[in-house]
């Protein structure tokens, strides 16, 4: 199917850094086909779909490159405690009742909110993945899912299941579906756990998604126990061979950013998450002045708590200019790369977050005149990151398939979804305080 | 006319600190005649007209301490520039094209922004004030209003007209309009014209809204020209005989705090603001540890760049866990208490704040249940200010009457107001990119 998307008011394709006025997109089922000014649209360009995005903006999908999607279950279950309490007494009980069903109910909730507020892809980090899998299949989305292995739970037999899972799935549900191997964090996997990780995903050719420096306390207890930094630890034993997404990345020792520099490694910045949790601003400013790649995401909803991209690029913009004293850094051209290009790139995804003739059709149209932060239109782009909320998202396209059309969900049973995630997630909570009334 | 919010699902009343379930509100004309558990409503209860709040959140109206609301005609005029330049560059030369019919239209944006996000009050600090006493009347807000006086702009002539309108206006468009004098701030107004303001404010019962402490350099400035901070100063001068609210208040001295606390001076804190022009993280927790009484704020749009106060709470939260290195500070309740009674306190308000027989209806009614930001209801508190965007404010009362009744406005034509702001704001850019091309 030939789909024109036509009369676009303003576009943001990533290749240039500025907008393009009035122009039309044509798009050969799942890949772009052409991209040029309304004016040279001839009869030559045929088509069987017209969406008409006068008055819209136009930009590729956003990517939220680190998430446990699934934590959905937990939105609101447990704010405001201290790290160690909300982890121990309520996170860690809560989600050792979750089951591979209530993961997939989980991930569809997520799935909603994701899609609403223009995200097309996200890289996700739990547990039950073939379950996600199969929500990522059924709602259309794209996804780079991985395993999240602690060595002291899951041990060899979760890594086994871990690789098994990421050979089979990997370019599955046309190939909106790639994998990685995801041991948890430096001080949850031994050396010889990483090592093998290392050597596992350099033979299956996966990349490796890891939480690494989300707290002082971590940097703190590497330096105390190994007179080194995680980074330079995980750089001592090969680790970053491997294309590596670190998710947080918020305390660095001298010599890390260079580490970062020298072995291509792309940082997940999660600012929402790192404020909630008080851990910390992210160097982010001289991540980007060292050439390292830095994409966007949210961190699970239980340490956010939402999985709205927008608000997450707020949070970074402002947290940039309050921990560098510059209200300069990060602007709004920054924030959309981060969340587009930057983001694919921190996923090893090559087809996705630019728009260009030959890449994968995932876009997204906003509305710019009706909502009140959407007016007076002097700058559409800053409207959106600094001013709007998700009611501007329009439709979301994924894949060449519209997901989200005029707000309606196309793939996605609202209702149901609604239903099923709060049964399941009262059932626990009303298990947990049942336990801990006796 | 009598009326009746039945069904309460979740009620927070201000008065207590938990929520309570099932509950109704009689309401006669603009004031709260009655509230109690469903179980306790009788034929007794005479009513006009009922609003079915089954499975709904109500919450006292949300009070803005700081705006200059007009600014909305500069949404995204100007972002991510250096203070000075932004300043010298854009605003003021815009500001200075702004008549007061732009003014008028400009705040009927910023009406319709504030309605739909749930804010009833808005403490108002700019130029021609009679036509935002206009909006104010018509739109069915609740405002407490003020000209902004810069010495060397204003002088004599512009505080005579600033109390002039403070005498006109107070208790006016049924009770919804209270005045204060508002000099700008200490480093744009002599010692002798604070004090004359002092004097009138004293002998005129007004209160005063001033800036103090916005950035680090009026602090340095100040300790440098007269070594005192800008608050000792105006405590020397004995400016805060008056009931004050202050905005920003992010750079203190040592003594500073005792100074406020003493005093009873109200801070309004307007994080979102000094976030995006790096000006820094007030110390909000220790101002709740000194008993100092603290709202919450937006600042203009133009360093917001939204009116929304549920943004506005949620960044407040995640910036003092920043700064404080402490995930349990600024909790949920005490957002909605900073939102709510802080607020009316610091406005000097007595009627609104709370709800409460005797009490003024401003309420505003919320969905928790047709977003994803609102499932699954664990925390619906939490729900609102962690994750929810302004889709869950549902319908907005102010002083009885409802000016947002299921997401339709009552009060404002949305479309010639979009339709006039954007002509207006665009008419101002387009002179002045005619000037700096000359």
């Amino acid at each position: 199917m030939k789909t024109l998307i036509k009369n676009i008011a303003e576009l943001y394709t990533g290749q240039q850094a500025e907008s393009q006025k009035s122009q039309f997109i044509l798009i050969d089922d799942n890949y772009i086909e052409k991209i040029a000014p309304m004016a040279e649209l001839t009869l030559a360009d045929e088509y069987d779909r017209v969406i008409d995005a006068a008055g819209k903006m136009v930009l590729p999908g956003l990517i939220n490159t680190h998430t446990h999607s699934a934590m959905t279950l937990l939105r609101g279950y447990a704010d405001d405690m201290p790290l160690d309490s909300w982890l121990q007494d309520k996170i860690w009980p809560f989600e050792s009742e979750v089951s591979a069903d209530d993961i997939y109910w989980g991930t569809a909730l997520a799935a909603i909110e994701m899609i609403k507020t223009g995200t097309t892809t996200f890289s996700d980090m739990y547990f039950a993945m073939p379950q996600v899998a199969e929500l990522v299949a059924d709602s259309g989305m794209r996804a780079v899912l991985a395993e999240g292995l602690i060595e002291a739970n899951d041990g060899q037999a979760g890594l086994e299941k871990a690789l098994e899972f990421a050979c089979e799935y990997n370019n599955t549900a046309e190939g909106r579906i790639t994998t990685m191997l995801a041991p948890h964090a430096p001080y949850t996997c031994s050396e010889e756990y990483l090592a093998q990780i290392t050597d596992l995903a350099a033979a299956n050719d996966l990349a490796v998604h890891i939480h690494i420096s989300e707290s002082k306390k971590e940097l703190a207890n590497f330096q105390k126990d190994q007179q080194r930094s995680p980074i330079k630890f995980l750089a001592d034993i090969n680790f970053f061979k491997n294309h590596v997404v670190a998710a947080h990345c918020v305390h660095l020792a001298p010599g890390d950013l260079e580490i970062f520099r020298k072995n291509k490694v792309n940082v997940s910045h999660n600012p929402m998450s790192n404020a909630k949790l008080a851990n910390g601003i992210a160097p982010v400013v001289d991540y980007l002045k060292n050439e390292i790649n830095v994409g966007l995401g949210t961190d699970g909803v239980s340490s956010n708590n939402s999985l709205d991209l927008i608000k997450e690029a707020r949070m970074a913009a402002y947290l940039q200019k309050i921990k560098y004293s510059d209200p300069t850094v990060l602007p709004t051209d920054q924030l959309l790369a981060m969340l587009t290009q930057h983001g694919a790139r921190a996923l090893n995804l090559n087809n996705v977050g630019e728009l260009a003739a030959g890449k994968l059709a995932d876009l997204i149209i906003i509305n710019i005149d009706q909502t009140s932060f959407s007016i007076p239109r002097h700058n559409n782009l800053s409207n959106l990151f600094y001013a709007a909320d998700s009611q501007v998202i329009e439709s979301v396209m994924i894949n060449g398939r519209l997901v989200l059309d005029s707000g309606e969900l196309k793939t996605l049973d609202q209702e149901k979804i609604f239903y099923e995630v709060e049964k399941r997630a009262f059932k626990i909570a009303d298990k947990l305080k049942g336990v801990s009334n006796e």
